[in-house]
């Protein structure tokens, strides 16, 4: 039985898993993200150690996914200045010498809700996650979404709600972006409390729904997909879900013809199929795929 | 030699034209869309008369586009509304008795532009016209994108300008959205003049400019397409694209790490390859495919 392993590689911690033919995952091991130089012998060390066929890569970005760029596979712009211009796709197959798939952690979860999640069967779908920031993952035509660079979803420009004290947000880069209004860090700084301690009536959830509903009207209008998955920490008030189906039917104005509309968005805008599992799913998934690909 | 039709279906005209092997257009007749009693079948008549091996349509929205939807190939909630529900696709399916593909006029637009025109040899590119209405066709892996329904990027909401008028727009739909904000008869209602006639300094092309610039923003952050082509009567005004290249890379805030914003977006924000072909020549490709599909 052949076995692949899967890199989630976050910020903060690097999750590696050994899974099987099946999907199950047999092993996992969490270590905290230091500098490259500290982080990735410990990692290559897990993966040699285990006779996996292929590794599958979800990690922070900004990457460079274009195959035919000098800097193909290379983590670009991060904040996380350290990891800057990090090779971590050569590093990997030069280490390991097996196959390497490589994609954005949100686009990997995608790939996974697609496949084995809330989108099943469809061939496209969103997956947002709206945690400490707001990313996005996009899946069209069964494939992950990069093109000029890839989704960096959580910077478009959102409308700020009229009474948000902070209408212009807190993305360093861009004024009044989806990730600088609604991220978790966006809502601690302007109430001065941390999300998970905001009253169900505060007006600060409203202005979020406002924000996530912009977001998913955008998508519709922009590209149409046929699920949005909304998954991440500030999600996990559940209360928010139906809030902002009901602002997204708002915004949309009648003007999209679909039976998901007249349903009221009840199963379009979801919350991840696969829990909290779509992240390492979906690097067992880029396994998979560059396995099979080099086969 | 094989012969094709192409039927490009606006609100205002209906374009007819053969195409031979080679995509040169033979013959090209022009006639007022009215009713769908009364215009489609001066359109059969004139397609069956020649001997064409296919038909393209690209066709004004939203249509049915779901494969598996029992209404695929209609037209659905037009504004139009002697055209709502008109089974379209069905109609020169069964009259002709050839293979009919159809897609938006903005897609098919979209797909000749990235097969012949400014993004052929790309994976993916936006085709965008600003005129009379705001569309956007889409391509993404070789494909058009459909999804949920189809593409309607007019009417992604927007930020208006601090100093603009009319900071709702005018889409009786949507509040701050593109098309009402930035179509040419916005415009007129705006300042009482047409685009037109508006000198270039006037404060009405810089919101103008700030309208598509952030349409091009949110684009590139939420899909990334590989070229962004501006088409359209507003677009005739070609000392719009410098000033919406250098407004999209203020927006974007040195966060995206691409050769094309480091060129200043000179060889991305573009007008169309197709000139004003742009149409005829997806509805050309649309009815080849739908003939190689058939074959």
């Amino acid at each position: 039985m052949k076995t692949y392993g899967a890199l989630e590689a976050g910020g903060t911690k690097m999750v590696m898993s050994i899974l099987d033919d099946s999907g199950k995952i047999c092993e996992r091991e969490v270590i905290p993200t230091r500098t490259p130089d500290e982080t990735i012998p410990d990692m290559i060390r897990f993966f040699s150690e285990r006779s996996i066929h292929s590794l599958g890569i979800g990690c922070f970005g900004p990457l460079d996914l274009n195959p035919s760029s000098e800097n193909f596979g290379m983590i670009t712009r991060t904040p996380k200045l350290a990891w800057r211009n990090t090779p971590i796709l050569r590093i990997f197959q030069d280490s390991l010498q097996i196959p390497v798939g490589l994609d954005t952690d949100v686009n990997a979860a995608a790939l996974a809700e697609s496949v084995l999640g809330a989108a099943r069967g469809l061939s496209s779908c969103l997956y947002v996650t709206v945690g400490t920031g707001v990313g996005g993952g996009l899946i069209i035509h069964h494939q992950p979404v990069h093109g000029l660079v890839h989704p960096e979803l959580g910077h478009q420009l959102i409308l700020p709600e009229k009474d948000d004290p902070c209408p212009e947000g807190f993305c360093p880069s861009h004024r009044s972006c989806l990730e600088g209004l609604a991220s978790g860090p966006a809502m601690e700084k302007r109430w001065h409390v941390s999300a998970r301690d905001l009253p169900h009536d505060h007006p600060g959830w409203r202005m979020e729904v406002s924000y996530l509903a912009q977001m998913c009207h955008n998508a519709i209008m922009s590209f149409s997909p046929e699920k949005i998955i909304l998954g991440g920490g500030v999600m996990q008030q559940t209360f928010l879900y139906p809030l902002i189906r009901k602002k997204t039917l708002e915004l949309l104005g009648g003007y999209v013809a679909s039976p998901c509309v007249d349903e009221g968005l009840e199963n379009y805008i979801v919350p991840p199929g696969l829990d909290i599992h779509s992240g390492v799913m979906g690097s067992y998934l880029l396994a998979r795929r560059a396995c099979e690909k080099s086969d």
